[in-house]
């Protein structure tokens, strides 16, 4: 029998937990599941025989040693800079490691002590990061084994809510976690390469970057860049690529509108707002304009940022409630905080409501002389605000990966993401068969 | 004989120097003059009897004891964050030191210590933080003592270029130190209150964030905020007041065209630029803006940053040379880095160019139900590029508060900012004395 000890039992653990169980019988697995909150684990783990819920704090060694020692392998899903305890136990109890989470600088400094103790730490490998490591490599390969050679690469992936319960003027929801959506490319400017220049965007223009692009049968996206698409260059083998670009989708005019929020300093993190809790949305909106007596706070900002009038970005701003009399009610709270709150009042999946994962991939190259292009893209909806798309494409690379490390298919000990075929192949057609599938499609080339 | 340590003996040493010297011989004083650079202390030393130069590197402990050590008092001109170490050894010798800079956290925590040792250790007497404190303080106890009550502080200092010296677009010329000025106000959100209200100013709006104020016989000038106001007031007795507003002066239209800067992202300090070496200025200005084969840089940037063809915007850019084709030459540069090098080719003071010290202080009260203001300023030009009103606003304060630590006019031990009648009311009538006198005039109130 094999123990599989899951740690963090949050929402994008259903599917995983849901796959894990279908196996349980048939492969011998026990599977404890464990979180710091027991009803969150004991609701994940339900009446299943092959599970066991356990509280669990991850700071406490002696019960985190403990665990981890009755276990064969280990998956946390664990806020990302919580994995480096984890991994060093299981380095040290000779245990393999599964997560969804980019490989920290520590992560990565574990890679020798890992191949020495031959255990295997699978980073990466949930949606993105994940499965456009997976759906990426394919196509790359594909072109590298007919002697192409790439011109461009572009990756682009979003959390999104399904056409079927998009009914805001933002096209959007929160299907993932809110803090990270609020800060995300905040912290440093937006690295890449674009016909062999290097491009830099300062994390105030980021959201006036956008590209945009069109999937069929769902319209039109935009994208705006990821932080550092750099150190994806060498990870792939295209060190020498002219174009590489990484980004997040969305619907066209999010990214305008939240410009909005990135211009005014509502995603700054870094200090306390006096008197937070008493102070109404309204009143927080205006706090980061000039003083006026007179003056609307409406006025006032789309004089400052210059937004016309009848511009659909005004309509966001007021269904989202920026200009509300609702008192915020948060102690202490930095400006991205406040502006969670606030978005969460509006964005949060309703029990019906569908997300949808979007990921689009285009691959640039030249062959025998000749410039071709191939867009690869996958979109897949959720049942509802429990079996989510986004739940099931982390969870369910996951979920294989660790299948694939206990019966011996991924075995080669260290830090590692998963790029290489023996891993790519067999887990996308295993995806396909959970309706995860990618539409591989020749286009005419354009450069820049 | 009293022994002087003056510790750093930069550009802004020259008035500093000329005073001790010129008090040398009637006080009895000896002045060590100390840098890690020999030649620069032995320029400023000269051949007067009451100097010697002495090469002194600040990281060398036993050689700083020793100074130190051998000294009555030490004038620390360091840059701000090497006062520390200084600061101890003045403690723990029983030594009294003076510093032109800000009050760090680290400074500010040797208050105990200084105070149990019986050591004076007075800061921010220098111009901005210094003869603001003086001038401030001197208008601020005078509404007080007659039973006004504060509504309103504002107070802008510019470091500027003589009307005489002003000769390009930009009316500007870097007279202190070139790193700091690309850097200002980047680093946080600023932070004041205006009637009663909290504001915030996120880095990239900053320098669309300014006032306009006019001072006679000098024209209309603007102020952009400083970084954080708030901490005067309690500093200041100011902690009911309405309104408090700290800022820096520049010619009208300066911040509007430096908020080019800002918003392509070149005052960014926090990374590397790929290949900076052989950049031109002009690559590097196309570095942040969006890959295109054909379209020129200058048109670029105007649709980008949305600025009129005939805008005078673009000609400060161009006369700044931003668009010019010359290689840049510094390896491993930040965006900062690269655009101080590239304003540091125009901007430099000529031998004989005279830079300008403007400040200007603002007062709106309350006295037996009516509402009053008083504007307050000071200007002083330079009379060369060495002779600088920089050099003088900066260092005459410091000379004139260690003569009197020397004759016992200043005793009070501790941590400690020029803020009290009794340092105030002598310096700034011996700061008259060498042409640096405040000009107050009753205005109409004015509120917002």
């Amino acid at each position: 029998m094999k123990k599989i000890l899951l740690i963090g039992a949050g929402r994008s653990t259903y599917s995983l937990v849901e796959y894990l169980k279908s196996h349980a019988s048939d492969k011998g697995w026990h599977i404890v599941i464990a979180d710091k909150k027991l009803e969150w684990a004991q609701k994940r783990a339900g009446d299943h025989p092959a599970t066991e819920a356990i509280a669990f704090d991850i700071e406490d060694d002696i019960s985190r040693v403990s665990a981890i020692s009755r276990s064969d392998i280990v998956i946390s899903m664990l806020p990302a800079h919580m994995h480096i305890p984890v991994a060093i136990d299981c380095i040290g109890l000779g245990k393999h490691m599964v997560t969804a989470s980019y490989i920290s600088k520590e992560m990565e400094e574990l890679d020798e002590r890992a191949r020495k103790a031959g255990v295997i730490l699978i980073n990466e490998i949930g949606v993105d990061p994940g499965i456009d490591h997976l759906s990426a490599m394919k196509v790359l390969d594909s072109i590298r084994d007919k002697g192409g050679k790439m011109l461009i690469f572009e990756s682009f992936t979003g959390g999104l809510v399904a056409p079927e319960s998009d009914d805001n003027p933002w096209n959007y929801k929160f299907t993932w976690n809110p803090r990270n959506v609020v800060l995300a490319g905040s912290g440093g400017a937006v690295k890449f390469v674009q016909e062999g220049q290097y491009k830099y965007i300062p994390y105030h223009q980021l959201f006036r970057r956008t590209e945009f692009m069109e999937i069929e049968g769902y319209g039109r996206f935009e994208g705006y860049a990821n932080r550092d698409s750099l150190k994806y260059r060498s990870v792939y083998g295209l060190d020498e690529i002219p174009t590489i670009y990484r980004g997040t989708l969305r619907k066209p005019g999010f990214c305008r509108a939240w410009d909005v929020f990135v211009k005014l300093g509502m995603t700054d993190d870094s200090y306390v707002l006096e008197n937070s809790e008493n102070m109404t949305y309204r009143q927080f909106t205006n706090t980061f304009m000039a003083y006026n007596p007179h003056d609307s706070v409406e006025l006032k900002l789309m004089h400052y940022l210059n937004i016309p009038q009848d511009s659909v970005i005004m309509e966001k701003l007021q269904w989202a409630g920026l200009f509300e009399d609702t008192r915020i009610g948060l102690k202490r709270a930095t400006p991205a905080r406040i502006l969670q709150h606030i978005l969460e009042q509006k964005w949060m999946l309703k029990e019906t409501d569908r997300d949808m994962i979007v990921m689009y991939h285009k691959f640039g190259y030249e062959l025998k002389g000749e410039k071709k292009m191939i867009e690869s893209s996958m979109v897949t909806t959720g049942e509802d605000n429990n079996n989510t798309a986004m739940a099931r494409t982390v969870g369910l690379p996951v979920a294989i990966a660790t299948r694939h490390i206990l019966n011996g298919n991924i075995s080669t000990p260290g830090v590692q993401i998963p790029i290489s075929k023996e891993i790519y192949e067999p887990m996308l057609a295993e995806l396909e068969e959970h309706g995860i599938s990618f539409k591989e499609v020749e286009k005419e080339y354009q450069g820049y």
